[in-house]
């Protein structure tokens, strides 16, 4: 199935919703809605996707908004493109340092297969499929998600990354303006192997404001 | 349909293929297999896809490759991997300066029409699609193509990027091994109104050649 029925929304303006530490939320977000997204305790990584709520085939891209905003940090003002090159979230407000990621898979099975923890660790991409599936929809595999809050150092010289703690604290806060009717689903970063989420996976909240 | 007949293989090893102007191609290629992408004539970005052909659904993955790697750009000897963490490709010989992009979508029909060329400019989305159908395949979207002899400067500052002619010439190649047996799509970029080809869309050669 490719559409969602809003009639199943999620969560209603002005309602404070929370993603318990490692799990995966979806929320509905009407056309001109703002989702705020708080680092409740700072140093959580927020994998973060978006969907035309009409038809799941397109969504936000982080390959196609790199070459929209021509940089590969999102920051106020910009706005994340779909993989049909539309604008479906702008960051209209960040209260934290403004580090966020674009260039890393969410997480699966197969991290954590390779980390040595086992095929049954929490993680985000199959935080998505649940979120998903929980409203009757399936997706081949997870777009790569807008990893809010993630640390990825990038040294432009030799192209090499690296993997470090957020520098989000406590209350940080993200706000991302919807341009069309669409499905966040957003993960908490479940990652307790790596320096990701500073070692201690957390929950997050959110709410959705009017415009 | 999922799966590929290697039956329907389209290259017989030694054999030199052409990727005319603007076009794409499909090479079958068995594990431990090479295939050598020559830029003929120099400056011609060459969008690039693996998928495995037992099942389409694991594919070459540039965000789970930059994970792997830890850098942005694949030199001699970084493997890229699939949406499962399996190594698919490794760059084993490159006579070019080495400048190659795994950041910016595959051009699609959305990307010319924000360039008014309008909906019916050729594209390397479309050529991807093209390969897979005259298989008997589809698949949704494109996932984000190694972009090789594409070069994006990236600034580690602010992130911002920039699209420049390719510092390729003509003659150079790159060499890729294949970890598994695998359907690779090649597109020869047909963007001839930005500086990513110089320009001036080319024709690009290929060979497959034994371990």
């Amino acid at each position: 199935m490719n559409r969602i029925e809003p009639s199943r929304a999620l969560y209603e303006e002005g309602v404070i919703g929370v993603i318990p530490a490692k799990q995966g939320k979806s929320v509905y977000l009407k056309a001109g809605q703002i989702l705020k997204l708080i680092n409740t305790h700072g140093s959580q990584v927020v994998d973060t996707w978006a969907f035309n709520i009409a038809d799941l085939r397109e969504f936000m891209s982080m390959e196609h908004s790199r070459a929209s905003m021509m940089k590969i940090t999102p920051a106020v003002g910009d706005a994340l493109v779909t993989n049909h090159r539309r604008p479906i979230l702008t960051i209209v407000e960040d209260t934290s340092p403004g580090v966020h990621d674009t260039l890393i898979a969410a997480c699966d099975r197969y991290r954590y297969e390779e980390l040595g923890a086992g095929p049954h660790h929490e993680n985000c991409s199959g935080n998505l499929s649940r979120a998903l599936a929980d409203l009757g929809c399936q997706i081949v595999g997870a777009p790569c998600p807008l990893n809010l809050f993630m640390n990825v150092n990038v040294n432009a010289r030799g192209g090499h990354i690296e993997f470090l703690a957020p520098l989000s604290k406590a209350g940080q806060y993200v706000s991302l303006r919807a341009h069309i009717d669409q499905l966040v689903v957003m993960s908490a970063c479940p990652q307790d192997l790596t320096p990701v989420n500073a070692l201690r996976p957390a929950e997050v909240h959110f709410t959705v404001l009017s415009k």
